[in-house]
């Protein structure tokens, strides 16, 4: 049997009651002869008490100082994890993000991982033990410095230790059973997906979809290590997060190990076209009106908005009036940088010779995905044809290769997003037994 | 100017307030012109929190992963230390006692320092910066595994790195202005000791007074590193723990710096004769009744109390009653320990053959301790006299060569511990002002 990672988020290590249930599904992954590594998060709250603590003594703490202050929270969450897995009889060690190997650049806050050395955690391992990881630390290279690794970083410990510990699988443990076709929240017969590809994760991700980190996604792609994304509270099997070849492939544990509720025939098909249904409330939408059209008036715009460190989303240009030889520049980008890009565009008004500024925060982005839309013409008509249908007016528009993402009035979000989830059948049980039944879930 | 060390305890960090008023306190050094390396304890209750959360885990928590757990704490005060001292434009730098060199044997829970290799720190200091260690944790030598130093595990850290770095002075700050004649609680004019030797500092904590822990005190003996003990409210010099010495020289500073307050004259003098009184009411006493005195009988008693990992304090033996041949031992032990001797006694009943057990919980120890005493006959009659005079009974007798203890009725400890100093004229006005003269206390 293989080695199995499970991260477990703060959320599932709330309290001693979360931590002692977490505790008893570890020692159950153990005794079914699985070598298991558990990566952590803080427990519940602790992260957000920390910062409250830290703004107290000081508005803005020194970026080591704050990293060595957070890297407490996961330091709690292993010990007492490690002691309620120890009560079951199983001995358990924690270890520090520097304990396990885990090696960053020096960028406080938000540290990339350049290595993973687990001597410790494969010695724990061969004596028996379960290893317990602190998620989201590291320690700098070259200055020896606990860093961590921002938004998403326990998700990324756990796949880097899966990548280097060779591991089956690295499971993500979370509070709902899956990834779905939309949020449920929104779409009331959306479907948890079984299987999906690294991109098409990604391109959930980067497009308002919670469950998963894009860096971990990355790294998981870069490394091909499966990801079973699963519900702390049930055993049900989760949706798989593999290569694009292991996602067209149903019926078939995609690692060793799939979990309960699995089978093991292997059945290939075609894939879903669409996959799922994302949503993004998170952006506003900025319009620079009445730009001369000019070579280089873009990209000073864009000049402009990179120097102040924003990370713009979907852009669009109008082709010019023959008349005025003036167009229109519109972007979108995260609310939070709204203002910061406001004024550093403004300072352009002059050297630019822009008419005005635009800003609009009650806007939302609505994406579907799927791989199969490489190979599946008239998916964009489909799509546009259920917003029309649905009164919903299209702002912007930005596509990859296995993505169409329209920019619509906030308000009509929720509408796009089920008129796009019906149009491609994604929530009908029809579909679901067909392509997914037998799966057990 | 050389290197400062300052220990700060939990209640001297307790808040965020708190932690803003020590923060000036050691930029007030650092600006004086010294390099500062602070230890600090962990906030307020927060170690008492993490021991309440991991017995809601486990009821015996695995020493390994308790000590892991328990130096969050310290963590969690030295990065928000670091952050207030930031706050007031002088950088520091936070080290856990891994990253300070505070290398330890592997018995976790109470760990002894076996090397310190500050290294980080020494640089740290040459940049510059101030350096905040964590207190009461180390790193082990074999296992690599993180340890706590248990009890006084601070003080000592303080000592071990002021002693490594080759410091001018380990200040020890707490919450009351130095060591006293006596408890100011029992004796209303109890005085402040100015200057102390490390060896009545041993004899004074190892009977009761609560200031500093033995293995600090005797870890600067070693290293002949003064300590200041002071408060952490007030820029008033407190008590000075040096050499026997040094103890007897009075106006000078001990070390480099003495702080504020303190002046420069330098008078050899006499020592005063006792330095303060002791007391202590942790303590039980055991008496193993008509005991047959015949050899390797109390070596019997003793062995069964070793093996149950009890330390006894006191212990006498009667002279045995001619016609009997038999005798009764005495011995005092802490009071938690009370149990499991008489229970392990209890099983000796048969093969020693003693009458029974008596248990008085009841009593306490009060002490006098001076090096003076070393050439001063009558000491102890004046002691007695003063117990006598106040209505004291004696139960039992200890002597070390500048120590005289008994053990009284709990209820007595109070009259005894005023009756003695006044006997030794420990706090009245006119030897203050003649030998103490001149501090600016």
């Amino acid at each position: 049997m293989g080695i199995v990672v499970q991260k477990y988020g703060g959320s599932s290590v709330a309290d001693a009651t979360s931590v002692k249930r977490v505790a008893q599904r570890i020692v159950a992954t153990k005794k079914a002869g699985h070598d298991v590594v558990v990566v952590v998060s803080a427990m519940g709250d602790t992260t957000d008490e920390l910062i409250d603590l830290a703004n107290e003594i000081s508005p803005l703490p020194p970026a080591r100082e704050l990293d060595m202050l957070l890297t407490a929270g996961e330091r709690i969450s292993m010990a007492v994890l490690a002691m309620a897995i120890g009560n079951l009889g199983q001995e358990a060690r924690s270890f520090t993000g520097s304990q396990a190997g885990v090696i960053t650049d020096s960028e406080h806050g938000r540290a990339k991982i350049i290595d993973v050395t687990p001597g410790r955690i494969e010695k724990a391992l061969q004596e028996g033990a379960v290893a317990i990881v602190a998620g989201f630390q590291g320690v700098s290279q070259t200055t020896k410095d606990i860093t961590t690794l921002g938004r998403g970083g326990s998700d990324t410990t756990a796949v880097a230790l899966a990548a280097a510990l060779h591991a089956d699988v690295c499971e993500i443990y979370t509070d709902v059973d899956g990834i779905f076709t939309a949020d449920p929240r929104i779409v009331s017969n959306a479907r948890q997906i079984p299987r999906i590809s690294y991109e098409e994760t990604l391109e959930m991700a980067a497009n308002g979809a919670k469950i998963l980190h894009l860096r971990c996604v990355e790294y998981a792609r870069r490394n091909a290590m499966p990801i079973h994304v699963r519900s702390s509270f049930s055993d049900k099997t989760g949706t798989w997060v593999v290569s694009s070849e292991a996602a067209r492939t149903v019926g078939t544990k995609p690692a060793r190990d799939a979990g309960p509720g699995s089978n093991s025939e292997e059945t290939s098909m075609e894939q879903a076209i669409i996959s799922g249904v994302a949503h993004d409330r998170s952006e506003a939408k900025i319009t620079v009106v009445g730009v001369p059209d000019k070579v280089g008036e873009a990209a000073s715009i864009l000049r402009a908005l990179g120097d102040a460190q924003i990370n713009i989303d979907m852009i669009v240009q109008n082709v010019s009036a023959a008349t005025t030889a003036l167009t229109d520049i519109s972007f979108t980008l995260p609310r939070a940088d709204g203002q910061t890009a406001m004024t550093a565009l403004a300072r352009l008004k002059d050297s630019v010779g822009f008419e005005r500024l635009q800003y609009d925060d009650s806007v939302g982005k609505v994406s579907i995905v799927g791989a199969g839309m490489r190979s599946s013409p008239g998916i964009t008509a489909t799509f546009f044809e259920s917003l029309a249908a649905a009164g919903v007016n299209i702002e912007m528009i930005s596509t990859s290769e296995i993505r169409i993402s329209v920019v619509v009035a906030e308000s009509q979000v929720d509408a796009a997003v089920n008129a796009a989830h019906a149009a491609f059948d994604l929530g009908t049980d029809e579909v679901q037994a067909v392509v997914y039944g037998g799966t057990g879930r």
